[in-house]
């Protein structure tokens, strides 16, 4: 048996806190205590984990940081301030926020990929990737294997959960006749939204005028995930009124030819993967993604517009494998590793 | 003042029917008589039009086929059987419908593009083209003026009415709901379909397998109404929980550079098009192309990834100038031009 673990998650009212109480049951993480911090306004909230209650307690400074395992959903700011807290007490930090994706001395870590940078890395905080780029790096680090990547066109179709339950109360305040508009800035319901993020985001934008925070996160975070800090990508990220779920439209050009029949062998034979082959009605949809930790792909075709590249459709469930499922698959592999 | 003309609407009770009457009204097309046509089951039903009632009749061989201007959405079966009794009588007809489109004696037309290819046509049957195709071809008509196209990839964000009523009715009872599948493979709300047609359709394949019929109109309508049948040109065309608009996100490279600054110009001043400069809030969706006859682009950008390319963000109401309203635009056209 393994020893169980204190674990703290900070941001615990929110979607994704709400995701990883359910991802560490669902996962099995071997859980002695569960400390859960919010916000003020969210001080007393109940939440249960293993048919037991717990009492969600305001984060202050004067908590007491001292766990095994600290998982971050509560914004840049709150990571900024309290994660080097925890850190500095001893915890592996899983930050679900941006604070420190970009930071060469993190790890951004998809763990069917690249869960080794974390031995590098001289920091315990390890950053967990944005929800949109986790589902694409799968693919395309499974792809590489059968010949490098040359560039890589990206059209998203993000769901409200992606911005949290104020994106979530929003559609559904509008699909009841409401007008709450929530994060967006038109309505959501009946409606698409193409920007995700800010316009030329300072932290992000390094002259690529024209792009938003999510578009050049996708970018930035897939380059460093995969060790190809001069792989071409372009984005395009849209919001879609959907809950839950987000999709994509990739198209992936190679440096040579690839097969079709060895694209889908390493597509199936890779972690965490789930392939369709190609037709009718095999292809998937976030529904269908819904609480699973697979990332799925189908409508895999030749691109026939240029050499060596295909088309495919990339689905995941945001706030499972895109957000609190891969934070638990991280410290489930610190476990399994003895780094934890 | 100019004459007015005898027309039929045939598909009179149809979403594209009911948006043919509407842009007649609208467009001031010089209508003396509208003779509504459907099938037996709208036998009866009434439109109205400048404010008098119209009662829709069966479309039958009994028929009376002289008039001046035939407008068809009401299937592609229907179109064949009947459009060429309409246009051997001295029609005008101007087919919705995708029997036609292909054809080399037939006009596929957009009035701001190609219109004069009415002219050496010999036929009097015009084909409406397929609705994400007219949206696309807007700007590329405006953008080749540049530099030579090179090659097009696309990603369609596509609302439910373009499968018709029962797409409108599907989506609709499952926002109450409902569990009507209508035209859907999966269910639409919260939900995203990638395939559109379909898969490898006989009549649009020719060996590009694993591409809906969709994607495929897209690809070749786009090639023979900007009479580049070798452009290159990739799709992936998606429905989405949206009632009215389809947008598309779409990734242009040209054969050599272009200046942002000319792209707006060209684009600004393009008949039919509506140019919103970079950054927010300023892009178009769909809620705001509803009813318009314009195709709105926005997102204009570089995309970093690759020389002499651009992303862009392309939306309009598929029912008006993806359908019914182009067709209309076509017939005016005709009159101002002496043909009809």
């Amino acid at each position: 048996m393994m020893k169980g673990y204190r674990v703290a998650i900070i941001g615990a009212t929110g979607l994704v806190g709400d995701r990883f109480i359910e991802s560490l049951e669902e996962l099995k993480f071997p859980v002695r205590e569960l400390v859960l911090y919010a916000s003020s306004l969210s001080r007393g909230a109940i939440r249960k984990f293993q048919g037991k209650d717990i009492i969600v307690r305001e984060l202050t400074r004067a908590f007491d940081p001292v766990v095994d395992l600290a998982l971050f959903s509560a914004g840049s700011k709150i990571s900024l301030e309290y994660s080097p807290l925890f850190a500095g007490k001893g915890a592996w930090v899983i930050d679900n926020s941006s604070a420190f994706r970009r930071d060469e001395d993190k790890a951004l870590v998809v763990p069917e990929i690249n869960f080794e940078t974390i031995r590098s890395s001289p920091s315990r905080i390890i950053a967990n990737p944005n929800c949109s780029t986790i589902q694409l790096v799968m693919v395309l680090a499974a792809l590489r294997s059968l010949a490098p990547l040359k560039r890589i066109v990206v059209s998203t179709y993000q769901s409200v959960t992606g911005a949290g339950r104020e994106g979530l109360e929003a559609l559904h305040d509008q699909r009841r006749g409401g007008t709450l508009q929530g994060p967006f800035e038109f309505p959501i319901l009946d409606n698409l939204v193409p920007k995700i993020g800010k316009f030329d985001d300072p932290i992000y934008s390094e002259g690529e005028d024209g792009y938003t925070t999510e578009e050049l996160k996708l970018i930035k975070e897939t380059q460093k995930i995969l060790e190809q800090p001069d792989l071409k990508v372009t984005a395009t990220a849209v919001r879609v009124p959907v809950s839950v779920g987000h999709s994509e439209s990739v198209n992936v050009e190679f440096e040579e030819a690839v097969e079709l029949d060895r694209v889908h062998e390493v597509l199936r034979t890779y972690p965490g993967l789930v392939v369709r082959e190609p037709n009718s009605p095999n292809f998937p949809t976030p529904l269908e993604a819904r609480g699973r930790y697979e990332v799925f792909v189908g409508r895999i075709r030749r691109d026939y517009s240029r050499e060596n590249c295909l088309n495919m459709w990339i689905v995941a469930d945001n706030l499972v494998k895109g957000a609190a499922g891969n934070a638990v698959q991280i410290a489930l592999k610190l476990v399994k590793v003895g780094l934890l």
